[in-house]
């Protein structure tokens, strides 16, 4: 129960009513019993630098999560932004300095490679194939690339995002192997799919049924999508006897990185 | 516990943490069941502007409870004022329409109103003295206008200020009799306490003892100071007889009246 001294935290995104965090770090903060409450906010873009100016006056406020579509304008806005964001252009996490300076994270692709590792995959030295080059794809490409893979495939429906992607990430990361061609299919450790693939009943597959089977039989298949919990995708790699990760186990995951920026959990 | 989809309401104020209506407002809302919640903002004057143009594009948000110091910059940055609100020159609630339009208005002095009725007593008619005519004296002074009192007494330490609000009244209400001069102490059937005397364990009484002896046995005693509930004014009163009514109880008349202007309660 909120009263008046307890310190908040927030969530902003427009829609906000679909979000986990408010759920789980609101049951973290009982089960510890911090006088602590996370709040949804659903902000309209336009809003977005109000609220921003709002939060550096806002003295009871510890920091903020940020969803869709708001990271990229976080990224411009908060007064320190870490190397691995900016590179991004989105930000996913602020905290409140107690002289209210905005300190702004992207922890998504930090959240992937925890829940990777928490599957028993270290990624260092492996090759991995990331399939979609937006947001998501896009932190975990880069999150995978600084954990120190070997190579790196991309696999990106709209080309022109791929290629430039895989650009940027060749001049950051010059010792990883970056490609946008399948080449073997056989040769991959761990495949991401990145895309919103699997979230409709009827979406087609991130990756065809062939190259699914094709995979190596040690390979971890993982999902970024949350909904459903197992998606087609992944029932189709468990049929071929595959390792996967679902998409609440990253979200899980990065659900402590989150709390720990903002230093509340 | 508040999760993504819970509808949300404010209190903002500097300090915060000292306020009753979160604590009022939640127990409130779990009782009926309802997945709202109200959040205390503790936000810095200097953001009060940003906080009101957030608000607009803050979807999820159905209004907000104003406290000291913001209750004067509401009353300017709101769409649609009150009359009551304009004339005292300070809001402290504001319901947020559908369109985002912001509708503030004051029911500090209505919720004083409901409070004496509550103990039975009817303001129409009646010869009142409020002492202090700060914020909460104005408010109590014009709402018992309003209610049609017969002649109101102004008792103020700072003579311009007091004077001031007398003609101010004057104007607005040619048909109460105001005065800023005690007159037959006897007369009074309503002594409202509207100064923070009482707050501190060495302040002195708002009204002397001789003067609290002198109030006819039938006159109510009212104090807006709500902590300690009964102060050392109403002490006095109910040694001499009189019927008393606290802070408190002039507080939680007035939430219905705020949970009622934002559609919560």
């Amino acid at each position: 129960m909120i009263t008046a001294k307890t310190r908040l935290v927030a969530m902003i995104g427009q829609p906000i009513a679909q979000v986990k965090s408010p759920d789980y770090f609101n049951r973290a903060f009982a089960e510890v019993g911090a006088e602590r409450a996370m709040i949804p906010m659903e902000i309209a873009p336009e809003a977005v630098a109000n609220f921003v100016e709002t939060v550096r006056g806002w003295d009871n406020l510890d920091g903020f999560v940020v969803t869709i579509p708001h990271k990229q304008a976080i990224a411009e806005l908060a007064d320190e932004v870490s190397p691995r964001a900016k590179w991004l252009g989105a930000a996913n996490v602020v905290r409140r300095e107690p002289d209210s300076r905005l300190v702004a994270d992207m922890v998504d692709g930090l959240g992937y490679v925890a829940a990777i590792r928490a599957n028993g995959f270290e990624p260092k030295g492996k090759h991995a194939l990331v399939i979609g080059a937006g947001a998501a794809g896009s932190a975990i490409g880069h999150a995978l690339c600084e954990e120190g893979v070997a190579a790196l495939a991309i696999s990106e429906l709209d080309w022109q995002r791929g290629d430039l992607f895989a650009d940027r990430l060749r001049e950051a990361f010059p010792s990883v192997e970056i490609t946008t061609t399948c080449g073997d299919i056989g040769a991959y450790d761990l495949v991401a799919n990145a895309t919103p693939l699997g979230m409709r009943p009827n979406d087609p597959l991130p990756l065809g049924r062939l190259h699914i089977a094709a995979l190596k039989e040690t390979a971890l298949v993982t999902d970024a999508v949350t909904s459903p919990e197992v998606t087609p995708f992944l029932e189709a790699a468990k049929e071929s006897g595959l390792k996967i990760q679902t998409g609440p186990e990253m979200s899980k995951a990065q659900m402590g990185l989150l709390g720990r920026h903002m230093g509340v959990l």
